[in-house]
């Protein structure tokens, strides 16, 4: 059920098997298989993420190569709700293990904002990482070409990139070393610092050895149309030719609200995983790019699989054994009856 | 391009990056995944696997819950085709590790058959598994509602089990267990051995505490309309009410061309691997069913993805930088150009 400011009361009643936070890929894979398990839960998703900017997802099994992220997402919420799953549209601002339970601080509306604060046995943390782009006095400017030519993965995106003439946009010289890498699919590569590092001799004479230049000056806009980039203007008066470009400036982890949870194994902003997406603390998981590993929808929708079978088959084994008890058994069941909640 | 008896030299010409055995579900994730890293394969697909029995992929992101898994097929080879991958139908019949270079022999055609060998430089092993059935004299019957009502995985359809009088078709002692997890969904459990094995007493004792008739009869027909079961008549005329079953009956591993190469790490029928799906062999990657996990259409699509950036990554990191040399830049390259071999 899709809950809301008006509603919030459904879910506040309830002491969910899981919240997932996140509705990207990871979380909603992960409500669709605690759904089918009879488990319930709550997915709480922030909009915007990730998967929601994606223009094209080229590389995901089952869909048409031009399938953009949101309808991944548009599909697969439709999905969780018709299995049951309840679903709120909020930003996770806090969780706190009570002991047997989480509790979930959400902040629900813009303005005149509520604060609910749900529960739950387990928690799944799938509220993923948005890319940094260079900032620019015209961030539209950005977003013209963001996700069309100017790419942020390259794993998704160099296929498209090869062998056109690059801007590959860096924060720091460590992320210079991207090149190398983006140089498989194409060795027209200008790196642009947009004035945020310096930048040592060794690595100046490796771009030379390998002939692309490097460019200190800050972006003063992207150039193209039909947000097709043709080049790139710098802060000096610099024009470079481009007609794709790859920004490596990391990536911001909406992680804040795990930070209070002791115990947690982190490697940077990453949280350490086991094979089923188990975190350190045995009722919390991570999915997709909140864990160690590829940044990519095919692995965040395993994870979600992952993870939900952990849960359910902790939960299970620690139920009674169901016995056949002819009093239970009528009236029949239909086979394509509502989920019960006796399954819990 | 579509491979056929007809115009095999177009395979038999080339050293492939990776030999992808299995269009199933991981094998077409790591092919598309390939060609959009620049890396040449060929997919050879016996047909009839797994996935193509799926009546409704219920629980894989994206697709609408009532997709087959055929649909799921044949929008992943189109998009493999696409992006110029080489595809064949065919059956693997041996593997051999020349060095270098795996040698792959193939059956084409099931009559005046070829058996034409491929060579690449790794192989991907996704042929996956086919889940055992009881064998009736009339095999019709039996697909009648195998994959409609009668199953063969619980976490994929255990919730269109729920609370229905159910059987558990099984073949060995050991996997009347399945009873003890499939009481999760429903503890209307009638246990069938279909004359295959014999049940000691505690196994006895442990199903009758729990109210689980059991039957050792063998089985000599299934009944109902439309593909929804309503019994099972018994050979001794025994007839059971039932709307729904699950067959846990094992399954036959299609890994017959694997066994031949030294050194792989075998737990029963399946490959072990690591976290990127390489067994023990460096060059030789497992996938999906034919590895230990989970046997879901998620885990085998990741698993391709897996599969198919660690080979790029070895192969990346074997060649040669590529610097920014002008004389190779004209012509410029169209954005929307087609995959070139200059990559490998």
């Amino acid at each position: 059920m899709k809950l809301s400011s008006r509603n919030l009361e459904v879910g506040l009643g309830k002491i969910y098997d899981v919240i997932v936070a996140g509705g990207g890929a990871g979380g909603l894979s992960a409500a669709i298989y605690l759904a089918r398990y009879g488990l319930s839960c709550l997915v709480v998703e922030k909009g915007r993420g990730r998967s929601f900017w994606m223009q094209d997802l080229r590389n995901y099994l089952g869909l048409p190569p031009t399938t953009p992220g949101r309808e991944l997402l548009r599909q697969g919420t439709e999905h969780a709700l018709s299995l049951g799953v309840d679903y709120l549209r909020g930003f996770v601002e806090d969780a706190t293990d009570e002991g047997d339970l989480f509790a979930v601080k959400v902040k629900v509306g813009k303005v005149n904002s509520l604060y609910p604060i749900f529960r739950s046995k387990y928690l799944i943390a799938a509220t993923g990482i948005m890319d940094e782009l260079p900032r620019l006095s015209d961030m539209q400017n950005v977003y013209d070409y963001a996700g069309y030519s100017l790419h942020v993965c390259m794993i998704c995106d160099g296929y498209e990139m090869r062998d056109q003439k690059s801007v590959l946009i860096v924060n720091s010289e460590d992320r210079i070393n991207t090149a190398f890498v983006l140089n498989w699919f194409t060795p027209y590569i200008s790196v642009l610092t947009h004035g945020l590092c310096s930048v040592g001799p060794d690595m100046r004479k490796k771009l030379a050895d390998h002939g692309y230049p490097l460019y200190e000056s800050p972006i003063r806009r992207f150039l193209g149309e039909n947000h097709q980039l043709q080049g790139v203007e710098l802060e000096d008066g610099t024009y470079i030719e481009a007609t794709t470009g790859l920004v490596a400036m990391g990536a911001r982890y909406h992680n804040a609200y795990l930070k209070g949870i002791p115990g947690l194994k982190w490697q940077g902003e990453n949280l350490l995983t086991d094979e089923w997406c188990r975190t350190a603390h045995p009722r919390l998981f991570a999915l997709g790019d909140l864990k160690q590993g590829l940044n990519q929808v095919a692995i965040a929708v395993a994870d979600g699989t992952l993870a939900a079978t952990a849960i359910w088959r902790d939960i299970r084994r620690a139920s009674p054994a169901r016995k056949w008890e002819e009093r239970l058994l009528s009236p029949p069941r239909s086979p394509a009856g509502p989920s019960g909640s006796s399954l819990n």
